[in-house]
């Protein structure tokens, strides 16, 4: 049977899409990291077997060999990734090493964090005006050459939420004075989006995104 | 009651949300422009009246007025959003334009066009090694100028699909020769991604993304 690599959406269950529902009824094994909430598993997937994946790569590695070798003895194994599986997921990698054993592999979309924080936080992340475009990145690849190289109107550093003063200290000696500066947690679970400067952050559960407008507006 | 702007994912109905499903089911109107298939409108808000929204702006401003004058009203709106609703999508505007109003507004995500291209035809977008980042451009805030300025790994230009000759003529003078460029089309709906170079480009319908990767790769 394939492996399925599906994205669960930010953590709501209501953000899975009917696709991930009908894939997740079906499962064998159902296969997960700690951002994906257990009851999207319990409710959807109760008769699969769950295995928790970790995020080092070397968990990560060993815990998709094992995956793939389930699935080619005919098992429907789903791979369930927070958010979408290739915005900073892997979840084609995943595919890759499925083909090279032989074992089919597909990637279903999902709803993506920082598109879901836009959206339930009315935060413009593009406006067809000031916001023309919008760059994604992710911790391990920010610092202040790339943020100073990358000149969107609109930035969003996926993160899992241990090095926030870190990037705000970063943003805070690249960015000019019109920039604004957010932090966003708990997406879609009970969070919000906070912007710097108005209110003390408190209380911030992983992952988190920082979103910066204007950094470079003149 | 409220004004909903909800995300239809790129086409295909098994990429809706389930919260897209909840809320169609329960609309009293659904707006929506013409890419949106109308199999979702049918499958899933049979009960609906149906009204088009075009997309330049005065005619997408009047369906607007019109549609808080309904929810004022008292009637359920859904407005359905191709993609996802906050990415080149003026899904917020509109909840601005109902709060004038008075009318309480939300935004529900949905599957943005890119993610669904990348996850579907397995083209990655990010590996975290050579393709650290994304852009997100749309067409009419695409020219050499602005590539040339946004220095992003992966870059994604959205577009209706009547200027690709133009995009890939930036990309060509801005790009360097390691630059792979992409133009995937009815994503999600029988389409898929055609590499520059590899095949020629036939039968693309609107709208259409241009996926460029390493253009700035030394």
């Amino acid at each position: 049977m394939p492996i399925y690599v599906v994205g669960a959406g930010p953590g709501d269950p209501r953000l899975l899409t009917l696709w991930a529902v009908e894939l997740l009824a079906k499962a064998d094994v159902v296969a997960y990291g700690d951002l994906v909430p257990e009851e999207i598993v319990e409710k959807f997937a109760p008769q699969a077997l769950r295995v928790k994946i970790g995020h080092k790569k070397a968990d990560h590695d060993a815990a998709v060999k094992a995956l793939i070798e389930e699935a080619a003895r005919g098992k429907t194994v789903v791979v369930l990734k927070n958010g979408d599986p290739t915005i900073f997921g892997r979840g084609i990698q995943i595919c890759k090493e499925a083909s090279r054993h032989g074992v089919e592999c597909l990637v279903i979309p999902g709803v993506s964090a920082f598109a879901a924080a836009a959206a339930l936080y009315q935060l413009e992340i593009t406006d067809g005006a000031e916001l023309r475009h919008v760059a994604l990145l992710s911790y391990p690849h920010f610092n202040a050459e790339i943020l100073a190289s990358i000149k969107a109107d609109t930035v969003v550093v996926y993160m899992m939420g241990d090095k926030i003063a870190e990037v705000l200290d970063v943003a805070g000696k690249i960015c000019g004075p019109a920039a604004e500066v957010f932090v966003c947690h708990s997406v879609s679970r009970g969070g919000g989006c906070v912007r710097l400067g108005t209110t003390p952050l408190a209380d911030v559960k992983k992952p988190v995104l920082i979103i910066i407008r204007r950094c470079f507006k003149q």
